[in-house]
């Protein structure tokens, strides 16, 4: 085993860093035999260097990032900072400077991973980032090395633990959104400012990722449509329960069944009780992988969290010194499909849809011609009655999301329709 | 991108080998420009030359598969063939002639797993095989590098699909051992003679080489404890769902609590209808591991067949190819922790006794005293009678198997003892 040490810049020490630097230290034995020579933790870039960070020697401890990461000496930079800058620019410095990089930073991947990629291999470095989709669940590593032989189709995955954990909250007390995530924020699963979760951000930065590695094509965060949860109403959970089915928030990357396109979306979704993904309960993350030859895969595991997070980015830590040790690198970038990725206007799935209709004969006669004349076929309808109002509740066939909108449009113009009280898709069939 | 194919030998064309070769030539074009370089197939060693195989150009197919691995231009050999020999000598010398090897051998892996490492080694080769271990299901490579960084304290799975489908059926329709493994058979998913499968041969050769990957250990299928399934009955079943619970065929794989040994075994258990173990349905597979700072993750899919087989197969050959173009080695055995593997009587968990006792008073006190004179703690006692003989159902908190052992031996020395009808772990809790 070489005796001296690979050199580890860690920026950020909050709940991921601390977690980063107390295992490199408590297992700084189990890490060098893996690694077949030691690693040290060369310095720590923070923001408030007063704050007391136990096990950390306070000597390490600096506020001036871009200095550490051009020191020259280190060997890997971990950035678990978080946004866009100045972690991009700390990052590629990094590069300049002969470091590799191991990063959970999904923002900055789903925004910028093509201009990082490049400039890791334009040094002849690394760049890993298992930690930044899924937490602890191996996700990366799986599709861009496991998978690398089969042809992925489809990755169907639960990947923001705060707002499954309302959902799942919802479910299982009939709480309406705002309680449950009142619940989850007393209780630490949900931040005071929500947004990023319960409006599909940090989820689309996931399924951009995904889809990417997947697909082996450059899909950038505006290329996701997202739709948030904060919509959802304990009415759609009953109704998801009367057809067997609970709600999750997706995040789903398909191929089109032609091959010659991708397709990257986040919102919520009605999956069967039957489905593996139903049964994701809490703060748990999974994700089910369809592909030609291994079929039905699924990971699952916690999503988030200090610990979790830094085991990801410890696995990353490893494997990115052995390839300095070896001198070469891991898996760079894989974009050579590059297929076009489609507007949601073109992904086909299955609708549920509530309205509100006057309580008259022919109102169904109406809405099923509108349904028709947009190629909307629909699977069920079930009529409720109430006080010369009713509800319609409509489920289809599969379609195009283009076709659902365009006869929702038209629902609305009819006099018998009082208003649309949900569209949720229905996916996991 | 390199113009020269990297060539392959494929030893074996049965189910596994000829989706290898089929996904090898439709998938060509994404293989090369995944791995950087096309790869060709050189060769394909048969036993039956005169079997047409659909895709397979007639003029590579060869019976002599010691002069395949021998032509010393073979870049990677893919051995597809099982059992013990010639596969491991068939392995050494394309070592010796300077191929690297991807393996889906798991009985020669867990009998000789490091004699075969030690062989790559001393050439700088790579030896892979995902695929020896549940099928299509990313294991090796998440165990081996995705939780380097981790401390893995237990992997507890389901890793034969044949008995899953059997236990599955016998849980579903009240089925006995017999008629389940008959159905098995009659649709493809047991064997003729299905001895490996049903006695644990097969699990416990997984669990051989999942516990040293998880444990930085070498253990051999020697060393894992193996108990069959073929004495669960309808009845076992009956009782598991009297305490909420299932049954499944095991592999755990676990570090003992002072973390100074480790353990390995298959055997049949109770598990809980809430793990997520237990709704693993028909031939799919599903493994659990537990570790200090990633927590629980599950990996799902199909744990055996043709086409996710070889998806594992073709990962692992991708990444092979990959490293030698960079002229660099993948991970390779790593037994540096080199801890003591602990017989079963040292394994510690509940256990579920049913035993045959005469109807009257005095009985369960007698009993108790049994188990209490072997320090077992009892959790809950459940007394049936029916005509003068009674049942005696006992479930334990954690005891070592030496200590149920001895409790089960006094038991049948009790004269109000008829019988110990049944006596099964509890696991998963």
């Amino acid at each position: 085993m070489r005796t001296r040490p690979l050199k580890v810049a860690l920026l950020g020490c909050g709940v991921v860093g601390s977690e980063v630097a107390r295992i490199m230290t408590t297992h700084a034995d189990d890490l060098a035999a893996r690694i077949g020579a030691p690693v040290e933790l060369a310095g720590v870039a923070v923001r408030r260097p007063s704050k007391v960070r136990e096990g950390i020697d306070p000597a390490l401890v600096t506020t001036d990032a871009t200095a550490l990461v051009k020191r020259g000496d280190i060997d890997v930079v971990v950035e678990v900072i978080g946004g866009i800058e100045p972690a991009r620019t700390l990052i590629t410095t990094a590069f300049d400077h002969g470091a590799s990089v191991v990063s959970a930073n999904k923002a900055l991947l789903a925004q910028d991973g093509a201009a990082l990629h490049a400039a890791a291999e334009e040094h002849g470095k690394d760049l890993y980032y298992e930690a930044a989709v899924a937490g602890a669940i191996p996700l990366i590593r799986p599709l861009r090395e496991s998978l690398a032989g089969d042809k992925v189709n489809r990755v169907l995955g639960i990947v923001n633990g705060t707002t499954n954990f309302i959902l799942d909250k919802m479910d299982s007390t009939g709480a309406g959104y705002q309680e449950a995530l009142d619940e989850a924020t007393a209780l630490g699963y949900a931040e005071a400012d929500p947004t990023a979760d319960v409006e599909g951000f940090d989820a689309a930065a996931k399924a951009a990722i995904l889809a990417g590695i997947a697909f082996h094509t450059r899909v950038r965060l505006d290329d996701v449509y997202r739709e948030g949860m904060t919509e959802v109403t304990a009415a759609d959970f009953a109704s998801a329960k009367q057809m067997g089915c609970t709600i999750k928030l997706l995040a789903i990357c398909e191929r089109a069944a032609d091959g010659g396109s991708v397709t990257a979306r986040v919102h919520p979704a009605m999956i069967p009780l039957t489905h593996p993904l139903a049964s994701v309960r809490g703060a748990y993350n999974a994700v089910f992988v369809e592909s030609d030859a291994a079929g039905q895969l699924m990971f699952y595991g916690p999503g988030a969290g200090g610990a979790p997070t830094a085991s990801a980015v410890l696995g990353d830590l490893v494997a990115v010194c052995r390839n300095r040790l070896s001198g070469a690198t891991g898996p760079g970038e894989s974009a050579y499909a590059a297929l076009p990725v489609s507007p949601m206007g073109d992904v086909v799935t299955r609708y549920h849809i509530s309205l509100d209709v006057a309580d008259k004969p022919g109102v169904l006669a109406q809405v099923a011609t509108v349904f028709a004349e947009h190629d909307v076929s629909i699977d069920t309808v079930r009529q409720q009655g109430k006080d010369g109002e009713a509800s319609l509740v409509v489920v289809t066939h599969r379609a195009s999301d283009a076709s659902l909108s365009g006869t929702v449009e038209a629902l609305r113009k009819l006099d018998t329709v009082r208003g649309v009280a949900s569209i949720m898709r229905v996916e996991g069939e």
